[in-house]
């Protein structure tokens, strides 16, 4: 075993608009030792986010750039295989930010066990992880869903959406999904039992939205940016609330929009309908983690809430993956599956 | 006197853009006579103000609009002339909503006395009126402003501007001001002791505005619009807000603004730097309206908050003031007296 290479990628370059292949790097390089107090890890599973389209820009944004060289960031299940930390053995499941490869050194007090009875550890990077936590505090703090309310979510199906409708439904709300497709469409209908769910590949998308919103649009939770929050706008009720989670629409832009500014007309409706928008990272709500297990674990074995993963294999298979990602390609919380999970396979 | 007609401005046509001579109607009529409960009112102060605009347009706002033919709506400071209602007597003092017109009649329960002891009569139409509780509870339940952070304001010798900067300074903050002109800025700095104010005329503002806020903008005031919003952003410290309280400098567009769509860059700068933008209308806390009289009495008195007002005579300068105000020619509160003020003169 000690004679395997770790595979990892690096960013190879900045993308300029969309990722190319040629913006990463496939490297082999020898496996790290653990030093005291670290244990090495070898990858299960790699969490793919629309949120590192931004870490590959340098310039400031809510977190540092990863650098040109540098392992791609990302979100990560390992099994523990060799241990240097008294908090864990061999074969221990974790989760960590090991970034894409397949083999990492990190720090033991950087990693959560798991625990394969409470739910299956894949779970842990999507509706029981980063992407859950997000619908849930963003939902409830900005969000602030009252029952009989209307709730509109785009990319339904995703990680983050498909969590946002189920909590509003739960809360009493009208949830009414977008998503593209009408294989996506379904599933959020049948599946996640929203009240309905539009189709924005149709030309019929903002009418059929604006039916779908009989009553208009109290809270609109924010994470695809671009021509939804136009179709939007319009309807939002006085006093709405926009919590800004994600603009992925807009992610691989390389310069201003022309056309018209809509800005005046943003402006104007926040005004006159006294709406709220409000931007958040997950982390500004950290504090609210246990909760957030708490409710998630009890939804889940309730069946209150679904959710659905699409794993690709293989870490040569991370960068169309991410490509298609940012086109939504993916159906479902995308995962990279790097090793046999031992606690499924 | 009951010879005497009623004079008043009626809506003639709705503006395309910005409000024409053509659009007013001044007409006289009879004077009117109090039914049961009502009193008949000789208007001696009406208020103008940026939210007149929008009651010019049809369509939904968060008010109805002003009908054409209908008398322009506006706050107004009166004298009882005759009363059928046990409450006032002739010779009170009272503030209400009667409009551009001389004469008015209304219900005694539509009004409120006003003691000249307390202040002012006038002041109820500024500082201790709509502007001042408009200023007073966008800037502490929005804005939330901290000992320390910087709040900056534009129209800052404006109606509200000039409050939002004052009690920004009263509750720790560094008022930073945006004016038109050499006058107005020397004005909000030595009579309102604004930390610095900015000439937006200058061509140097961006950079101006910038090296005022040297520790960035935790609370923006919006009450203008247009490019302002623009330099400000940039500046917008993590967490911070933005009051969405007028948008004087849009309300005469007549369409969409060619150019660029500089939405993307508003949602990229909410989400990245979890700001909150949240549209408000004085109405929405009038609930704290005693609190606000309660501490602006108290602020008045200590000389911790001043004012000024810009006084026109006659009701048929109301037209070309209200002009000049859209376009920021107005220097403080904005009034027309339409008689004397019995309290004062």
């Amino acid at each position: 075993m000690w004679e395997k290479q770790n595979r990892r990628i690096v960013l190879a370059a900045r993308p300029n608009g969309e990722p190319r292949e040629e913006d990463f790097r496939l490297e082999a390089v020898d496996l790290p030792s653990p030093a005291q107090e670290q244990v090495l890890l070898r990858t299960i599973y790699l969490s793919l986010d629309p949120y590192m389209r931004g870490r590959m820009n340098a310039g400031p944004s809510y977190a540092p750039p990863v650098e040109v060289g540098q392992v791609m960031e990302g979100g990560t299940i390992s099994a523990v295989v060799e241990s240097r930390s008294p908090d864990f053995v061999p074969g221990d499941v974790v989760l960590g930010y090991t970034g894409w490869q397949e083999y990492a050194v990190a720090a033991g007090s950087s990693l959560q066990k798991l625990d394969p009875a409470r739910a299956p550890v894949s779970t842990a990077l999507g509706v029981l992880g980063m992407p859950g936590l997000t619908a849930y505090t963003g939902l409830l703090n900005i969000g602030q869903p009252k029952p009989g309310e209307t709730v509109v979510v785009a990319a339904a199906s995703g990680a983050v959406g498909s969590v946002v409708g189920q909590i509003a439904k739960i809360k009493g709300c009208r949830a009414v999904g977008i998503a593209g497709g009408k294989r996506k469409c379904e599933f959020v209908l049948h599946d996640l039992g929203f009240d309905v769910c539009v189709d924005r590949h149709n030309a019929s998308f903002p009418q059929d939205l604006k039916a779908a919103c009989s009553k208009g649009v109290d809270v609109y939770f924010e994470n695809v940016g671009g021509r939804v929050l136009n179709v939007v706008l319009p309807l939002m009720n006085r006093f709405g609330r926009v919590p800004v989670c994600g603009l992925i629409a807009q992610y691989n832009a390389t310069g201003l929009s022309p056309g018209i500014d809509r800005v005046p007309a943003l402006m104007g409706a926040i005004l006159s309908k006294r709406l709220t928008f409000r931007g958040f990272i997950v982390t500004d709500f950290a504090a609210q983690k246990d909760d957030f297990e708490r409710d998630m674990i009890q939804w889940l074995r309730a069946d209150k809430v679904r959710y659905r993963e699409d794993v690709v294999e293989g870490l040569e298979s991370a960068v169309a993956a991410f490509q298609g990602l940012l086109k939504g390609r993916n159906f479902g919380k995308l995962l990279v599956r790097l090793a046999p999970d031992p606690t499924r396979d």
